[in-house]
Order: C-alpha cells, then structure tokens, then sequence
C-alpha cells in the first residue's frame, strides 16, 4: 500500500515532511486538505489526527502525526538516504539545531507571523519587536553556520536543513508583506541581510522535485 | 574520558537526561551548577553552551545540548536499552508523544509554572485558566492512554515517558504550592483526578537510582 500524506498549503510542518519525501524518493499520495473548507477538522480526517492539524502520515495501515515524529519514522522504516545523522555525534547535533529551531525560531517566528497574516495583534508592538529581535538573533547564528559549510549538520543535506527550511520560508514571506512595512522586521533582503542563508535556501531549493513541495498558494 | 552532565535541581530538561543515562546505566560526572550563584552563565559554562541553559552533555570531546538532543545522542552511542523505539512505528510513536509534550503541555504548563513560582503574572487569570484547561486536557488524554499500558509506547519505558514524566513532576509541584491554591488547576490529588497517570508516575519513581535523578533542593 502506498504512503498517504494529508498535508495543507503554506504548513511549515507539512513542507517538512513533504520535502523529506521528496529527498527520500519515496512515492506517496498527496491528499492536500483545504484548511478553507474545514478539511482538516471533517469527522473523517479527525479519526486520523484527532488534533485535526496537518501534516498525517498514513503508511499502510499505520498512521502518525506530528511532522517530527513523522520524518523520524520515515528514517527508521526507509534509512536511505540517512536524514539524522551516520553516526551518533551527528545525530545529536541535528537534534539540537531542530530543538533550537522549535524553542526559539518557531515559537518567536510565530508572533511576527500571525499578525502578519491575520491582521490580530499587529498593534502589539513590543512583543513584535522583542519576537523580531529573537529571530534576527537566531538568523544570524544560522548565516554564521553557514559561512563555513553547506549545511547545517554535515557535509549533506539532514532532518536539520528540512526542518528550519520552511519556517525560514515562512518568515521571508511574511516579511514581505505589505502589512509587515511599518514592523521594520530587518530581514529582507536576505541575500544582504544574511547572505549565507540566502545561498542556502537556494541549495534547497535546487533539489530535484523541490518544486512539488512548494505551498500551491504561494504560486497565485 | 567519563560523561560529564551539567545541570540544575528542578529542571524538567536536566531531569530527562539524568533519567536517559540511570535507565541506560552509564556512569557519568555529576556537574550540578547553581543558577543562584549564575553558574549558567558563567564564562567556561558558555563556552560548552553558549545559550548558558541546561542540561549540557560532555562526552570526551564531543558537547551536545537541549535535552531531546542528549537523548538522542545517548541513545545512538549507548543503544541499550533502546529508548526510541524497536521499530519504525514505535520511533514514530514515540516521537509523537514527545512532540505533542513539547507543543501542548510544556508551553501550557509554562504559562502556569512560572507564575506560581515567581509571583509574576499571578493576575494573568484568563490566560492561566486557558493554559490550566489545556494541560487537563493533556493529561485526560494520558490517563486514557495508561488506562490500558504501562507505558506510554510500548511495552518497556522509552524516551517518550522520560521526556513527559519531569514536566508532570513539575506541573504537580506547582500544582501544590500555596499560590496555586486559589487558581483552582483541578490536578490534585492525582491519584483521584488522573488516577492512571499516578500509577505511571510511581512506577517510574520506582525505577533504580530514580533518587539520584530527584531534584536536590526539592528535598528541603
């Protein structure tokens, strides 16, 4: 039986699981939910993911959620290639740079993200700015990172690289709203800003089949 | 050269390495640093851990730091017993449970831990209830779950349990402490409210050497 990914467009979490997919090799459906219509809460889904939230993974009869927990099932069931790590120093070190992704980039991310997006909170201004000051200071511990290596955790791509990927992707493109102007967040452009990642993000985005991952609504 | 564990009495994090390596058996050097006297910050501790948090892992020449990551580590170098998981399927089960105490009950328990013990936005009461309905919600879904198993995946512990278990350990001693009384969080006694998670809880207090990995000043 074929793998199953529910997954909706413009999900940070979901772009990670479909980007480790697609870096495996592995063939699965795409079952794109439509957060519009309430896709991810139908009684059907929530028999799935209970938490009605996106990404799920259905292979064969097994199912998980939680897109962490799913790339590392993902690695254990088809090792190849190895996405945390060939040894065991590695594999600590990719958790640690995902850890420092959720504790702080994630959470800070999301207060400047939300606004942006939604219109709610803007007019809280020191928890914006604080949260900004908080991702700049995370970004540029990345660009330094990268200054001397291609990825984040050795000589190839990892889980690390797949998992900040697409919040940094959600970042950018919250930044370049209109309604982030007047924040001044100081993140774009990021190829100023902070050139290393710049050349990162561009790596990833030359994978074979990057394109498949890419939120479908971001295209129009 | 022995592990060397930096670490501080009452943190839920530390706790989760301490419990890794007493499960695994490994000898290591206990660093307990005080964070009254700013041992964490301290500049030789920085330059293990340059955020200047614990817990902090030395393992002959190789740092590593943020608990998951430590466990992770640990697991991969020192595979017995194997804490995440004999499968593909109990890896993914396991980092679920994991990724859903991150998400859910260690940022909900935050908003209710802190306030408790520092005083500090004690009159936050809509946000303290919205967090305190969380986390009951979490841990109905855990005492669910332990209805039927010992563990929280699988049949022995795993990382998942040692990852949850100092976070309700915490949440419980908050939980009891004077300023909590009037906040009415509906955790206590635990053996009524969530009386399968009380068994779990004691089963792990019942482990060998748990004494080692309990908080020192808690003692007092």
């Amino acid at each position: 039986m074929a793998i199953e990914l529910y997954w909706g467009s413009g999900s940070p979490f979901a772009w990670r699981v479909l980007l480790t997919l697609e870096v495996k090799g592995l063939a699965y459906e795409s079952k794109l939910l439509e957060f519009s219509k309430g896709d991810h809460k139908a009684p059907g889904y929530l028999l799935l993911n209970p938490r009605g939230k996106v990404p799920t993974l259905k292979d064969g009869e097994f199912v998980v959620y939680e897109s962490l927990a799913i790339m590392a099932y993902l690695d254990r069931k088809y090792p190849a290639p190895a996405l945390f790590g060939r040894s065991a120093e590695e594999t600590g070190l990719i958790w640690r740079a995902i850890s420092e992704c959720e504790c702080y980039l994630v959470s800070a991310g999301d207060k400047v993200i939300r606004p942006v997006f939604f219109g709610k909170g803007l007019d809280k201004v020191d928890e914006i700015q604080q949260a900004a000051q908080t991702i700049r200071q995370e970004l540029a511990a990345l660009n330094q990172l990268l200054a001397q290596a291609n990825w984040l955790v050795g000589s190839q791509i990892s889980a690390a690289d797949i998992a900040v990927f697409p919040t940094i992707q959600l970042l950018l493109r919250a930044a370049s709203k209109e309604a982030a102007q007047p924040l001044k967040l100081g993140l774009m452009p990021l190829s100023q800003t902070y050139p290393n990642i710049a050349k990162w993000v561009a790596r990833i985005e030359a994978l074979p089949n990057y394109q498949r991952t890419y939120p479908p609504h971001w295209r129009t």
